[in-house]
Parts: C-alpha cells; structure tokens; sequence
C-alpha cells in the first residue's frame, strides 16, 4: 500500500504547497482524495498516470478540494480512457461535476459515476471497506477511513489433513467460501488462522476537531489531520473551522492511532519543524506532510 | 513594460512546464493571455498577486489554456476582490465562465465582464490598442496583438516659444487635446515631435501557421508562438493543426518580427536546444520560452 502526498497546502498554494490531493494506491487500485488545482501535474512528477485512477473522494466542495478536477477529467478523455470513473463526494457534488462538463471542447468515451455519500459505510468490497463521517466545517465535509479487510492465514497443515488437495480449493476457503471435497462440506473456519487487523487510514479533509473524527480515526495506522494553523492561533482556527497542529495531535492521541500526517498547512508557516514540534508535545509521532512524500503502509 | 511566461507546456504538463498562461505588465495594468490550470499557483512562485490581473484574454476553449480561470476567480473572491474582472475570449466564453461559476461554494464581492470577441480592435484605449484575428485550430482559436500608442515627444522649447507655461496643459497637449493660451488655442502638433512606434507584442495560441497572423504580426517587436511540434514532426503538426519550429519561425520571418518566442512545447522535448537550433534555422531571433521566464520589453 502507497499514500502520496500530492499537494499539502490549504486555500492559497505556496512555491512549495499545491491544493489539497492525496492518492492511495492499494488493493490494485488508485484512489484520490481530494483534487485541488493542479493535481495532475503534482502526478506527472511523480509519473502516476490519471489512467490509474479509480475512484475520486471528495471531503468538501471548496475550491482548493476540487478544481482540479476538470483537468483530470480532460486528460482522461484526451488519453482515450474508457473504465467509468467514480466520484464520492458531499450533496451537491453532482451538480459540481455536472457543470464541470460544460468546460470548453473536450470529448469522453467513458461514465462518470457520482455517488453523493452520507455518514456510514459507503462502499464495501471483498478486500476492503470506506466509510465516512460528516466533520465540523463552514460547509458539509466528510472525512474517510479505509479499512483493510484482511484475511486471516491460511492453514495449509490443516487443508492436508483435511485430504484437500492444492488448488482452486484453497483460494474458495481462504475467501470465506465453502468447499466440498469427497462429499464432505469443509468450512473456511476449520483451514483458517485467526482474524487479522487490515490497515486503517483516516484523513480529515478539512475540519475543527470533533468526536465524530475521533471514533472513526480509533485505532487507526495512519490519521492525515488538516492543521490549517499552529498551536498558537487557536482563534482564527476556531473562527474559520479549522484545526490546528494542538487539535489535531489531540484527535490523533484520543483515536490512539499510531501515526500522524498533518496536512492543509497555511501559507504563513514556511517550514514545518515548528508545527511538527508543535504536534509533537502532545502526539509523539506527528509529521508534517509534504508535497509529493510517498510513504510505504504495512 | 513586462513579459511573464508562466506556463509553456501543451496539452500535457510537465515537471518543468505549467499549462499555457502569459502575463503581460504593462499601461499600469497586468493582463493575462490564456489561464491554464496551475495558473495562480505559477504567479505564487513569481510573487505576481492575481489581485493585479485586470484582464484576462483567451485564445480558445480547450482545458489546457482555461481551466486555472475557476482558481483564479475563487482566490479574488476569497481576498475580497472589488474591481471587476474583465475576460475575452471566442464564442462560448460566457457560457464556460457561467458554469465556471456553479464551481462549489465562495462568494465574490465583483463583477466578471465577459466579452466574446471576434476578429478586429476589441481595446482601444488612449495607452494601447489589443486587436485579434482568427487563426486556425480545430476550434475557434484568436490570436492577439497588443499595440503601445507611443506618444510623440513634448518640445518644451516649442511651447516655451509659444508662452505655454509648465503645468497641466503640457500634459493635456502631449494627450493630444488643444489647451487655449492667453486667448489663442494651440494644438498639439505644434509641440509635438514626429509619430513614434509603440512596442507590439502578439500571441498565436493554438494554430497552425496561417497568413491571418503573419498580417497581425507584421513588424511585431515580440511573437509569442506556438511550437508544440519539432520541425521533423510536420505530419503530426498538420494533423492537429498545431505549428512546428519551422512553422513558427517561418511566421517570425514573414512578419519580419525582432523576436520569437517558441511556447506551448510537447512533453516528448525534454531539452529545448534542438526545438530552439531547428527554429533558428529560419529565424535567428528565436527562443524557446521556459515557465517563470520573465522579458523586460523596451
């Protein structure tokens, strides 16, 4: 599992922040959360083909969240893709993407899919699950986990003494199926290990610290916490419904998660061991996010 | 006065290049010819505050030089912008910045004019005139000159001659109005030196090379032309009805220009050197443009 940071800036980018964009790569799948302006080009650095992307997550529809959309959609359909592309994001995303089709000549050979979400579980598939909570924002804002469904070991001592031989059998048990081998049902829970803890990543989108964030961020590998300000301006992040590096260390020791990221870092802080220290008085392990950062999840 | 590239890249950006965007300072007022995705992003880098931009000027409709116009809008609204915007362009314009306009949630304190040109003087004003001509692209595409009124010189021996005192009718008459001194008019010509030729810049956009735009760019101190293509990729050239070095350069030549500059480079040039030798070929004068260029014009 890769997580790339592909723009850690908030409302106005910096030389060293583009608009708020995160990429997922995992479960053979591209995910996008958050497309701020200028995301594509973020990708060409890092030589991620759009081509790759699968599903597009949407916190909210402020502008540096979103604009770069358009730019995504238009090189697709410039790259010949035909795989529907899939969009989640806040009531009103349709709309928003609706009208982004109205922007100048281009042509689409393939379905863009919006899926307005609400807080719960929002998609569910064999090898992993997102949900989302509506947070604390100016305008409605979801945050996401993605949780790792993974499955426990498969026993193959077991399966043998079971008389079941290698093969497609073993694949049917290891994904909860049952097989029947000389007549006899065998169940997935007789050749499997015990149930194993997948991955959980949480990211904020932008938000100030609410208990709705804390519960789905519990336990989480990695929480990506907006951190809009320093500790010390607590006011304006209140004022504006933001965080700061405080509220988000805070919700990260709260969750008892075991790393991290902050993320949406206004333009006046220009570097970032301040804000990391800052963070880090009250969560131990807190790093500020950077432009283009890959980071290995295992 | 000041010539801004801020993004030379084609259709795909690159590391080293932005999608199409050119600023122009000049007459106390900042234009921008064609507004790419990334665009404020570029003016961060340059300290170029989109505050200034008076008016932007569109070549054509494809996303690769329009689609940073909504991030630019956003930002004017969101640093409480009261002038309004004025932005030309073909055809269409209005509608795409209509849409542009269902973008998500921000509010603006301005009004944008739009104006949808075709060929001829869309400015004249008392500093400048900007005249456009449709060239040809496989959508409406306008190619732009902008034009100095250089004033002629003041003779102040000839005014002193005529007992013009120093003071606000120098200014009147050097602005071409007759002032009326001790109960005699005087006109300017009387102390004014001979018509002097202002400085002409004019961009292509998106073209192939048409004899519309060699007329617009006759005597032209700087042509700003595309050169998406080297001069041994003429078939994919045509194809697209995009230029080549040699194409472009054969335009410079024809117009009889003092500069050229080569922009809106395919990512397949890495290097410019071959793109800038093979224009040279044709027109000494060349240059490749890179992003964040900046040309002092005298």
């Amino acid at each position: 599992m890769e997580l790339i940071f592909l723009g850690t800036a908030s409302a106005i980018p910096s030389k060293f922040r583009n608009h708020s964009a995160i990429a997922l790569k995992a479960f053979g799948e591209v995910f996008l959360f958050d497309c701020g302006e200028g995301t594509q080009r973020q990708m060409v650095k890092l030589k991620l083909s759009p081509m790759k992307i699968n599903k597009i997550f949407i916190t909210h529809l402020h502008g540096d969240h979103i604009l770069g959309i358009p730019g995504i959609i238009q090189s697709l359909g410039f790259r010949g893709r035909t795989e529907n592309l899939k969009v989640y994001g806040p009531p009103g995303t349709s709309f928003v993407i609706n009208s982004m089709m109205n922007f100048g000549y281009f042509n689409l050979q393939f379905e863009i899919e919006v899926h307005e979400i609400k807080s719960g579980i929002i998609i569910d598939e064999e090898d992993y699950r997102i949900e989302c909570v509506k947070t604390n924002h100016s305008i409605p804002n979801y945050s996401y986990s993605i949780v790792e469904k993974k499955r426990p070991r498969f026993l193959k001592d077991k399966a043998v003494a079971l008389g079941i031989k290698p093969g497609p059998d073993y694949g049917k048990l290891h994904r909860g199926l049952n097989v029947e081998v000389n007549g006899r049902i065998i169940k997935p829970e007789q050749v499997l290990g015990k149930p194993r803890k997948g991955i959980k990543i949480v990211y904020s989108g932008d938000t100030s610290p609410t208990d709705g964030l804390i519960d789905l961020a519990k336990d989480a590998d990695i929480l990506i916490h907006e951190s809009t300000f320093q500790a010390d301006n607590a006011d304006k992040a209140k004022e504006t419904l933001h965080s700061t590096s405080y509220d988000a260390a805070t919700v990260a020791k709260k969750a008892k998660v075991k790393k991290l990221f902050l993320t949406h870092i206004s333009t006046r802080y220009k570097k970032s061991l301040e804000l990391e220290n800052s963070a880090r008085e009250i969560f131990k392990n807190s790093v500020v996010a950077e432009d283009l950062m890959v980071i290995k999840v295992k």
